[in-house]
């Protein structure tokens, strides 16, 4: 579906709908990713409970305009999103860059976020963070990838996660219409450019993330080669309301790997104490 | 037994000696406590692989001079002991006060520091460490503690943890004989100051641990609510080599509750891939 904003963006974007009402989930997508690339098992597992939305923001994929190269324009452009949808509050679920462009989402307007949930996240400034390690970016950062290279990243050499890894590429690639553009090498460089400037090591930007007020969840796989779960404790103990999970034999895709588990996870905490 | 510093004080210590030789462990106490406080079960686990030394620092206890009211201090303290002792390197565990001096030594004279264990510990300067909590230092903060108020804060109101922490009481009750002089009053106080300096917030300070290079293992309850599991998060994500575990339904005396897995982990870390 396509949705007019105020910013002159027509965002492509999908919408389980349905739910039990009340506020929607909305999924903001990791580098170089489009609608296709969340993995159908991790949507179908949340969607019975929620009313789930994933979109691609400006520039990427089927929106139109620019992908800008600072998170804090991504998170202007996906404001406008969330405000084009009449959304006046939504429980965000951000992965990867999607969970940088989250949390300055919820710094930015706190209002409008109930509940965060950061998958395969890091907070701006941290020591370590400036740019994907070598053989990451070398993998999913070329002009033409390889389902072998996102296997790579996102699963770990274990055989249990390498077939899981499959069947997640099954999955996203057994849709055969209404299938999302492709994103560019424009978005990919722009990407990348808000990625290593949201990393420049910046020790005193740590404190950002304290003033996060809302429930949070922060969760990464074990052995995420893209962002370590180093990060993911950094967060948990920077945030005021954190709780933190940690999945086992899991990598930066963790979240489809572990799909049944994770979702169940989302639910109780969006279901949780405040 | 007793040995002479060359900072004058004459160190009250045990030493199960033996163990398979090399680095011995150094354990630094807890707030308040002597000799006596540390759960002989836990000792008794440690010692068959290792060589454990449990001490008095400088004004505590069985030990002469004065207890400073710096973490700085007593860092320079526990050195020379270490120094007194013959110890050109050890592992340490530090617990609850005893890891904040812990973490002092190893950045004031890193070469001496092995390994290092921070149970119920956090970084100096994080927001929200200014101090225990009221119901805290309410309840083993006084002149005159009462078994009641160290099983509120060492132990959870499960049952299980209740009957562990009555079990661990008897253990440390059960020696008769040559027991350790009682912590005084003016040890409380310093201590408590020495607390509270290192407890004022000051964001930048939490960079000071990303220079410890050593293998860190962090650890902690829960539930502990004189130190918050929070912190142990905060302190693996800014150490650059940490490992971290948190026990089930365990507060501050997560390691006397959990003593036989505890020292186990301890083992598997002390021994583990540097």
């Amino acid at each position: 579906m396509r949705v007019s904003a105020a910013n002159g963006v027509d965002y492509a974007y999908r919408d389980t709908g349905g739910g039990a009402g009340g506020v929607p989930l909305v999924l903001l997508q990791h580098f170089r990713g489009n609608l296709d690339n969340w993995d159908p098992a991790l949507i179908d597992a949340l969607a019975p409970a929620r009313r789930v939305v994933t979109f691609d923001n400006a520039g990427v994929g089927g929106s139109s305009g620019t992908t800008p190269d600072t998170i804090e324009q991504m998170a202007r452009d996906a404001i406008a999103f969330l405000t084009a949808m009449g959304f006046s509050q939504a429980d965000l679920l951000g992965f990867s860059i999607g969970s940088f462009v989250a949390q300055q989402i919820a710094l930015v307007r706190p209002a409008i976020v109930r509940r965060l949930i950061l998958a395969s996240s890091a907070p701006q400034g941290a020591a370590g963070m400036h740019g994907w390690a070598p053989e990451v970016i070398g993998a999913i950062g070329t002009p033409h990838t390889s389902p072998e290279a996102y296997l790579d990243v996102f699963f770990t050499q274990s055989a249990a996660s390498r077939q899981a890894g499959q069947q997640a590429l099954g999955r996203m690639y057994a849709r055969t219409e209404d299938r999302d553009a492709a994103t560019t090498w424009a978005t990919r460089e722009a990407q990348y450019d808000a990625v290593c400037t949201w990393g420049i090591p910046h020790h005193a930007l740590l404190q950002r993330v304290s003033a996060l007020g809302m429930p949070v969840f922060v969760a990464n796989g074990d052995s995420d080669p893209m962002i370590l779960p180093h990060y993911s404790y950094l967060l948990a103990g920077l945030i005021p309301h954190a709780k933190i999970k940690i999945y086992p034999d899991a990598a930066h895709g963790f979240l489809f790997q572990h799909h049944a588990e994770f979702a169940a996870d989302v639910q109780s905490f969006l279901n949780g104490p405040s």
